[in-house]
């Protein structure tokens, strides 16, 4: 089943069912206005969402109408929770390289993981805004799921039954402001601004044998302006999962329904699958070639984002965001 | 004006208008359902709930009915953005000696800046359920704003007109966890659980003289199983204020309305103020005892903060939350 949300919802958005295709939706309000709403009570809306998917895909919704990507706001437009772990250690080891800082001392026995903002999301084609252009603003590809309500204490074998929707995330990060804010220890704030999510979000079982309950194994495709920097596989090289994940989150703590976790950039230490984000190509390039080359993002330049299952059929739809002044 | 959330109402409360004395309250469906409904269209709903709050106060709302503090949700029982800073360096300071870690290098140049968790608030009554005694728990009484929409660049000057109402805040601190945590670079994540709010949020309006749009100046109170921890000035030893804090956020992304912004663990310099956390109050003691005294939370202690105008009157009634096992 594919989810997604039409603008012309207001701040939450207007809750529809997509088609495989991506091609066709139809509005749910008898069932859901929002999919807030639908994860606030999952269990009762699941299978009645399931069923207009399966009557969508077989051309029985007299409602179904043809989708524009361009009306979508985010899945979630704004949500309570936004995690982002960062799993994949080939990237945390570049980035950490990169801005001259040490690999913490526990970075093998227990995730890294900071708490993201989630008062606004990026539509997946809307311009993503930035107060001006030196920040070194740079993308971060990532693969991110969405639960229901988790209880504290919960561990890894009983948190891949909250995994409930899985998305693309493009997480946005401001390199030149992340080497001042992490030595503070209180982690991301201005370096970290709006993330943004693909256009639909999308059950498990609609990704087949390629998610196996722990993670998502495909390549993950990330272009800069036409450009292609990669396509890590999300499956490899992931060493914690988002099982862990959930589990290190609700050591301390309860996560409301919607709560969103991301894995962080994906990172094969195979380099020939390229890159999901600026640093780790100019890193590269400054070993390889004495200097970086490719530029952090300049306002107009385009990032594109998507991930295509055994068919060729882009699963999620392409986050496309140009990045331009506020 | 005075607000508060009915647990009635579901995840999201039910909206109240409360009396100055906090004895009797009304819903306002017809104004919004919830506080966030309310703050999504602060400069529509303000003027009718004020009305209402007028007539309350008059005793002509037909609908009032007596208030049990009991009853009362969180404000915001999950939220979409809570944003706690750290301005009273005195708080900072000790803090991080206890610790063993350095104050950083731009303190006093910026604000020090946490995004916080936001999915679910603890009700001023509930009891703090943790999953272990061994975490040193620790409470930290604070001051914290609630804002409309902020777009993003916002100064420090424009953003006084933003803040919209005012709460106390109990930020629960795992103590053990964070010396673990912190240095990883990355903020909080399992040493800051679930927060909880006052059990009524007031208009500054409402604070009289004591609120002059960039601090609250009165004494902040706080007892552990009646015992009095200290009652530090909120207004006093701020090294930076609530639009500085505002400005600081809004730097590289917008704030959606309902943003929570706290100001850190209230602490004054002259330490006949006492202490507004557990921690403090052990330092102190190391140094003037050599040997801390104050135990942090252990199940079935209770934390009460409270804040009183000139005539004595509790003008957001107070947090009294039992620590018990999850």
């Amino acid at each position: 089943m594919k989810l997604a949300s039409l603008q012309s919802g207001g701040r939450d958005g207007r809750l529809v069912v997509v088609n495989r295709e991506l091609s066709q939706a139809v509005a749910v309000p008898e069932i859901a206005h929002t999919l807030q709403q639908a994860m606030d009570q999952w269990s009762l809306a699941e299978p009645r969402l399931q069923d207009v998917y399966r009557k969508l895909q077989a051309g029985q919704c007299g409602d179904a109408f043809a989708l524009k990507v361009e009306d979508l706001a985010s899945p979630f437009p704004r949500g309570y929770q936004f995690l982002d772990g960062s799993v994949y250690l080939h990237h945390m080891e570049k980035a950490r390289k990169a801005r001259g800082a040490a690999m913490p001392n526990n970075y093998k026995t227990e995730p890294l993981m900071y708490q993201g903002l989630s008062d606004r999301y990026c539509g997946p084609r809307e311009p993503m805004r930035l107060p001006g252009e030196e920040f070194d603003a740079d993308y971060e590809a990532e693969v991110a799921v969405v639960l229901d309500d988790v209880p504290m204490g919960t561990n890894a074998e009983q948190a891949r039954k909250h995994i409930k929707l899985v998305m693309l995330l493009n997480d946005y990060t401001l390199r030149a402001l992340t080497k001042t804010e992490l030595p503070k220890g209180f982690g991301f704030m201005q370096a970290k601004p709006t993330s943004s999510f693909s256009p639909v979000a999308v059950t498990p079982d609609e990704l087949g044998e390629a998610w196996d309950g722990f993670k998502l194994s495909l390549p993950l495709i990330s272009e800069v302006n036409g450009r292609r920097m990669g396509q890590p596989n999300a499956g490899v090289d992931m060493f914690f999962t988002y099982p862990d994940l959930i589990a290190h989150a609700a050591r301390t703590r309860s996560l409301g329904a919607g709560t969103i976790i991301g894995a962080g950039s994906v990172s094969n230490q195979d380099e020939r699958s390229g890159f999901g984000c600026i640093a780790e190509a100019r890193i590269h390039e400054e070993l390889a070639y004495g200097k970086a080359q490719t530029p952090f993002f300049r306002f107009g330049d385009v990032v594109r984002i998507e991930m295509f299952d055994a068919r060729g059929q882009s699963i999620f739809g392409a986050i496309e965001q140009s990045i331009e002044a506020a």
